[in-house]
């Protein structure tokens, strides 16, 4: 067990790389060159342009201006003072309410770190057990603060009771204030937005097959009947998969030309050339500029012909479409009722946004639905319990023997002590670490098998399941060492009463296990995402190799979003540790605190600077944050119990067992008086904003305005490529124009709080 | 254990008892003077009325027609011969449903048994372990042909496995068929029904409370903005339930003063007195009549006057209303669909059928609702693992002793030895025969108090807390001897694999005892019911005190109703040993064949000629039937999995571990594939029903058949009772009138089928 020293070190070790990380970000975030990597967010809200071209030629790239260095830390109170309806509007409402997360962690653990170490540490301190069972035996500091410092049954644990329903009462009391605000927020953003497409319609899905009408008849013929006094028009859905791909591949095809373009026209000398065969390795060597401009043109014919075939075919249309009405009231009734006898056929739902629609899995037949749901749920469970499995074999081949077989010419290198006992202790990580780097998409993968239709719900889905794995691997993991599969084996062969007990014995045990992993992940992993280290080489690479315009730029540009699938459970995991040792050993509560402060520092900064949302769920997600801080409430209970009872202090189990029972119910009566205002929308509401509508613009064409909103994204990006490559051809030509930097100059769309959001704009731009 | 020569004694017993019930039945219900007893849905529907005053006057009471007693058994043919569409017809959906129950029985054990026996019987037999084993242990005969015949590490046990997929694989498919079917009836049902108020009305509760307006005029404003096209009228609930408590008084007191007028008529010599005092026992001695007379007079009065205070005193207005709207798709888009921001207020659902209303639960708010499921939850968890403790307290006092103590003059009768001996093997049972009669009454209250608001939801709801109850401690607690609240222990104190391994080891020991439980409770029990004990005494009773009028003899008859929330229990009770012995005992299986098959026709008869359904939810309680069946299944198949793992037949449990995933898998396709059929009504065939009926009737007066549906039965009753109270003196006075036996005249619903149906009267009716 560490000691208080110990933590010491690391946390004066995390704090420094903590420190370094912000320093570095301090420093590369003034430079003209990264603007695009820390500001992207205002690149593309129109607000800010090309920071370069202004003053010398190497002004360009560095920031010469050494007063803006004293301030460096100024974006923390920059990042603070946007108030939250400005960054709704400037974020969407899912960046705000995911911030509202990191604040939901503060409101929560502040008040219990102060009650807890005014009570609880006082009461655990003033023991002896420790010193006086263990003389002999190495303890720590710490765990003369935590509750293993209390002799077996003593009174003294009705100290820890009386705590945990106080903490309990207030995290409840927490969520429920927060639950309210996050609804009414929502419900309150839906009513003020503007006219969207998806207000007015609603997704049909498995549309019968029909051997007389086509789908566009039989949907048309069928919202007509069901729906006379309120249907206004659909769009087919085209299964535009095939065509999806040729225009990715023209797109990597038109990289590699404006890479030749741009390296011809730094040395107009020689025009570059390529080989025709694998990788451009063998094979004849061609001008590489004709052979990509052929290859592309043959391509767009491609691409023109498969857009044809789909517009024509009647096969390409799949059973699903989105059906608009004339008010948002019959939207809401369309996509809130059974439209058919059958249940499994004419399913409707609410439209997800168009750009937050996964156009791949609209076509998916009921029976299918429910197989996949099948698979994917044994597929998890297998991945979550053992997946140490192939882990474990591929670590068994990669070991050295194996690789100087392979590589017979690396061994003397091998061989070499010092490199031999790195890979030695290097190896046997790196598959678990390549393993856990792509989890994440291994769930999305999973959450996609499952044929949900909207980013968000697969982005939702794959959170819960990183949750689930997280919870089983990293927490219960660390607490009781051993895999997963060794868990369950030994869960099946104990007392159900001794799981708890089990894992409640060990918790205070591991609490310096948890203080450095949050150390090491919350606050130098915080620290490291404001880095942004990885879209910073990528765009400097992109930058050097391919572009040649001012959108080409743009497009290198690379700001990322929130990331709710990886971001959100781990979050929940610190939850989880503050709920768990808040009774336990409370010294662990404040490095949850700094985490959740900091985080809520960094991540505001990111949303306002850096991120762009891809969709706007309105907040859809808080339903599963709330579920599962009641989650952590209840495992945080149930251990509690188990430690309890093998402290003699058997007493209290009675008084403990009404907390998660008590707990559960809360949860009930939330779900019945919160959830509906995330899955339903109110009659009352939608009523509210037609009437309103309908008085403000009597004459509007919603026909028109409707018509075209849910197309497949291919169809557009197409149009656009298309127009783009001619007007770039024809206009700019193919040399790189620096443009001169225009701070808030021609800005598409002026933002409404031009006077407070001016002041907020990063000094780089306003010190120029 | 049991032999076979055992088994065979009681099933003599059994058998016999049955058959004395039959017998009996068939002599009493050929009695004329029974004929309300056994017929009184034909009395109900209006197509038979009294038998008496045919004949001679002795021919009145006793059937002296030899003939017909030949032919004893006739009913049970008759029984069957009714085509399921009439009896939808007569009987109502719920019940022909639910005799689908016993169907689905023997559709699911019939090919199973015949496949056991086939297979299974063969390979158990042919074993030798218990003679080898036990050759100094008594063994059964019924062992030799079980699972415990088979040695430990067999591969016979394959044998068992694949039998446990193929019984699983059928159970499953007539499970689907048969929600299909029902399914498909239901909406059928639905869609080909008449007319009813509750198609077009929606239960609107949680009215918010405000300032400014009353009731009545929130629930107009608030459809008429959110419903404008629609909305038709409305009707407000009233707090009626003093009102129906001073009724319920008048109509006792009624009935003392028909029994006194009645002993008036007979013995007009003297004027029958009572007294005034408690219970008629003290007080003055006054003249009965006059008595009675004047105090019906007094609560009359009292409920006029509190039927004009509910009428003119807005408080009297509960926040709830009877909504109704113009269209049936409006009506199923109200009661889908959230009407307000928050959704606690404003909460609509179909209404139920009027009859089927529980009035008392209208008004409860959302959190006390939630509270209310709090409290009713803990409740039955205690009642049910810790309903020992009371009943073990009474056992305690009711000993010997205390009795002897509490009446002193006794002690004689009770000292001597046979006496004592049978008190003291009574005493301790009747408490909890007690405890177990009053169960479903307990049940029922705490459905109430959880504040359900339709008869057939209450029904419901304790049917499904029965069930759990049954589960528990008659399965359970047969299988694994000891209190509930002992097993709770164990198992809390067991390994989570020793679980199922502890009952399923037990299961092939206990074959015996549920084989005589199924004897004496499924054949003898249900051979019992056709007798109607009960109701047989309490008519006679009732007709020699009370009866004056026709009428009166029509409310002494007391038809029941199929009583949802203790039978369906019951019969799950065989599917779910049905299932678990399949495999493990299949001699079991004819027993429980024979159950189902008996119950079947005494059902169906019971229903043609008795029950008579208070409400109709058309078989809204399908899903609950299959649900449970599913857990009887999934149970089966955990228990196998722990017997065959003693078996030391390791190596097949992880095939055994498929077939629950795959039973969930199965249940949860089933619930989204039929469920939504018994929750929501589609628009579709909403939309339909609509079209049919303005087309055929384009100048219908909804309102006026709507504006009085959703009345409280005590403003009903109330004028129906004063009106009956005034006719009774004026026309007919208070002298018994034997009217003239018309069969098949006066019949006020003519059948549709009267020509088949006629010949399902019973014989009595056609012999005379």
């Amino acid at each position: 067990m560490a000691t208080l020293k110990d933590i010491e070190v690391a946390a004066a070790i995390n704090i420094l790389s903590a420190f370094a990380f912000l320093v570095a970000f301090a420093f590369l975030r003034l430079q003209p060159i990264n603007d695009r990597v820390y500001f992207p967010k205002w690149y593309l809200k129109g607000l800010r342009n090309s920071p370069l071209g202004s003053g010398a030629f190497v002004g360009k790239f560095i920031n010469l201006d050494f007063r803006s260095y004293v301030r460096f830390l100024n974006w923390m109170p920059a990042a603070l003072q946007m108030p939250e309806p400005e960054l709704i509007d400037h974020a969407g409402l899912d960046s705000a309410v995911y911030l509202r997360i990191y604040l939901v962690g503060l409101k929560i653990f502040v008040p219990i770190a102060f009650l807890a170490f005014a009570v609880m540490v006082p009461v655990n301190w003033t023991n002896g057990t420790l010193e006086l069972e263990h003389s002999t035996l190495v303890y720590s500091d710490i765990d003369k603060l935590s509750i293993s410092n209390i002799p077996k049954g003593s009174p003294r644990f009705w100290t820890h009771l009386v705590m945990a329903y106080a903490f309990t009462f207030w995290t409840c009391y927490v969520l429920k204030k927060e639950y309210e605000i996050v609804a009414s927020m929502r419900l309150h953003f839906l009513a003020s937005e503007q006219r969207r497409p998806d207000q007015f319609t609603v997704l049909v899905r498995n549309v019968p097959p029909d051997p007389d009408e086509s789908v566009n008849e039989l949907v048309e013929h069928f919202f007509l009947v069901n729906h006379p006094d309120h249907y206004l028009t659909y769009q087919v859905v085209y299964n535009a998969n095939k065509l999806s791909d040729l225009v990715k591949e023209q797109k990597k095809l038109r990289n590699w030309l404006d890479f030749y373009q741009l390296k011809y026209s730094r040395n107009q000398s020689r025009r570059p050339s390529t080989k025709t065969g694998f990788l451009g390795l063998c094979g004849e060597r061609v001008d590489a500029i004709d052979l990509y401009t052929s290859k592309i043109e043959g391509l767009s014919e491609a691409i023109t012909s498969e857009r044809d075939k789909i517009m024509n075919n009647p096969k390409s249309i799949m059973p699903a479409a989105f059906v608009s009405f004339k008010t948002r009231w019959a939207a809401a009734v369309c996509a809130q009722t059974q439209q058919s006898r059958n249940p499994t056929i004419w399913l409707t739902e609410w439209a997800p946004e168009p750009c937050d629609v996964y156009w791949d899995n609209l076509a998916i037949p009921y029976v299918s639905l429910t197989i996949r749901r099948l698979i994917v749920a044994v597929a998890f469970f297998f991945l979550t319990f053992f997946f140490m499995i192939p882990i474990a074999f591929v670590q068994s081949l990669a070991n050295i023997e194996g690789i100087e077989k392979a590589v017979p010419f690396l061994r003397p290198i091998i061989e070499l002590k010092g490199v031999k006992s790195l890979i030695q202790g290097f190896l046997p990580g790196i598959a678990l670490k390549i393993f856990l780097i792509f989890l994440p998409s291994i769930l999305m993968l999973m959450s996609k098998f499952e044929g949900f239709i909207s980013i968000s719900a697969l982005e939702r889905r794959s959170a819960t399941r990183y949750y689930i794995f997280q919870f089983i691997n990293v927490f219960l993991g660390s607490i009781i060492t051993g895999t997963a599969f060794q868990q369950l084996h030994n869960f099946m062969n104990q007392r159900a009463n001794d799981i708890p007990k089990t894992i409640g014995v060990s918790i205070p045990m591991k609490a310096t296990f948890f203080i450095t992993y949050i150390m090491v992940d919350g606050w130098a992993g915080i620290a490291g995402e404001i880095l942004m280290l990885k879209p910073l080489i990528i765009f400097h690479l992109k930058n050097f190799f391919l572009v040649k315009t001012e959108k080409d730029r743009e497009e290198a540009m690379d700001p990322g979003s929130l990331g709710f699938n990886t971001g959100e459970p781990q979050i929940q995991l610190y939850f989880l540790l503050g709920l768990v040792y808040a009774v336990v050993t409370p010294i662990l509560l404040p490095f949850i605190i700094v985490f959740f402060g900091l985080a809520y520092m960094v991540y505001r900064h990111q949303i306002i600077n850096v991120y762009n949302q891809e969709y706007e769920s309105a907040a859809a997600f808080w339903p599963d944050v709330h579920g599962r801080i009641i989650v952590a409430l209840i495992v945080s209970q149930l251990l509690l119990m188990g430690l309890l009872s093998t402290k003699e202090a058997a007493q209290s189990t009675p008084f403990l067992i009404a907390l998660p029972v008590l707990t559960i119910w809360f949860h009930m009566f939330c779900k019945g008086r919160y959830e509906p205002a995330f899955v339903r929308y109110p009659l009352q509401e939608a009523r509210m904003k037609d009437t309103l509508e309908r008085a403000r613009e009597p004459n509007l064409n919603l026909k028109g305005f409707l018509q075209n909103a849910y197309i497949h994204p291919v169809f557009k990006k197409a149009d656009d490529s298309e127009s783009d490559a001619a007007s770039e051809d024809s206009d700019q030509g193919p040399n790189l124009v620096p443009t001169k930097r225009q701070s808030q100059r021609g800005t598409p769309f002026p933002s409404k709080h031009s006077g407070s959001s001016s002041s907020l704009l990063p000094e780089a731009v306003q010190e120029h």
